[in-house]
């Protein structure tokens, strides 16, 4: 058995990357610009200054998977910090978007010269794992219906501005791009929206989505 | 358009945490044995200096995923370094297991006083980061077979060793595990597993199993 003690929660706050990374190199992207893509080396870890970006993953066979769709103040490209330091994935912006940009060099010696900027990034990185851990767990354990669900209320947490009514507005996720997320067909996404749709859990038209988050949280437990 | 040129693969080697990190409390477990369990707030990060762990997920209705299999000089338990660091997994060793632990203040206090260990740290996170993006991708876009077949060859490129003939050879994981990691049920894995048995991929017993990765890495190019 272990020797020590589990401690209680701590109460202090995450660091901020944000304070103590050093400005650097910016750009600017169009709606749907590609920023890298499969097999590109590359040294830069990105900051989204504005917009939003979407990491996608191919398989041999052309079948699109969604793996996150990041916004203002959140970074990706994280790979860069590796050796070799080549894509395995695809960022491609999602409307119109400004960046910010650091060689690994530049990380490595902004991390040198502020240590809090380290253990800033190792918490991004770590809520980073359990969220991907959460998508695993999903992903093996539950059904179609229920990945669909979990993937609304993961983006309504994300993009969504909760509404008098308690319902949540965001942005309108084509079916495609859910079908990539939750690894299924657009097909099947369809079937299940009409189904969420007819119950009262969700509204969609061409312009935004409203997400009834608690009640499809309720819906998730019970089933 | 970005304003800075992609820059070739650096040959440069990666950090290692273990260079850097300094000694540490050690806790020895037996086989079978938990080490921290879902719901608890924790504060350690963890280092396997021998043995095996296994880290797992619980679904409100039971089910059990299994996150990934750890063995020496990994670390698992990064969530340590999140606030409030409450534990949504379980780890258990796998086999009799001696480990290193700090407390996220002690792995904050080496990083401030070692800036090449953060950047260790940073590169096994994203190292991980890809891995488990890998994971997603075959999980959404892959079929039962060939989950369990790039299952087979991931745990062979970690824990296998070369035989003369090609073949890996490595612990026997009993189907129940494998259907954790595959994200399908024991019944479906035992299916599968006669399948490939019979076309000439693997060969099990109860004290180990052989796998022909190369060959069954063909098989996945091909299906």
């Amino acid at each position: 058995m272990a020797s020590t003690l589990v401690a209680p929660a701590r109460s202090k706050r995450l660091e901020d990357p944000l304070e103590y990374l050093p400005c650097s190199r910016t750009a600017a992207y169009k709606k749907s610009e590609i920023i890298y893509t499969h097999g590109e080396a590359t040294k830069n870890l990105y900051l989204i200054l504005a917009g939003k970006v979407k990491i996608t993953r191919q398989a041999e066979d052309g079948t699109q998977s969604l793996v996150d769709i990041y916004h203002t103040d959140e970074f990706f490209g994280e790979a860069a910090l590796l050796r070799p330091a080549t894509r395995s994935e695809e960022a491609q912006t999602v409307e119109q978007t400004r960046l910010m940009m650091w060689t690994s060099e530049e990380v490595e010696d902004a991390v040198s010269k502020r240590p809090p900027l380290a253990v800033a990034l190792l918490q991004v990185f770590s809520q980073r794992l359990s969220d991907f851990t959460s998508r695993i767990q999903s992903l093996s354990a539950d059904g179609t219906d229920a990945r669909l669900a979990r993937s609304l209320v993961h983006f309504a947490g994300r993009f969504g501005t909760v509404e008098d009514d308690g319902g949540v507005r965001m942005m309108p996720f084509t079916h495609e791009l859910l079908a990539q997320y939750v690894g299924t067909s657009r097909e099947i996404i369809t079937l299940y929206m009409n189904q969420f749709r007819r119950q009262g859990y969700v509204q969609y038209s061409r312009k935004s989505m409203l997400l009834y988050r608690d009640a499809l949280r309720e819906w998730l437990q019970r089933n």
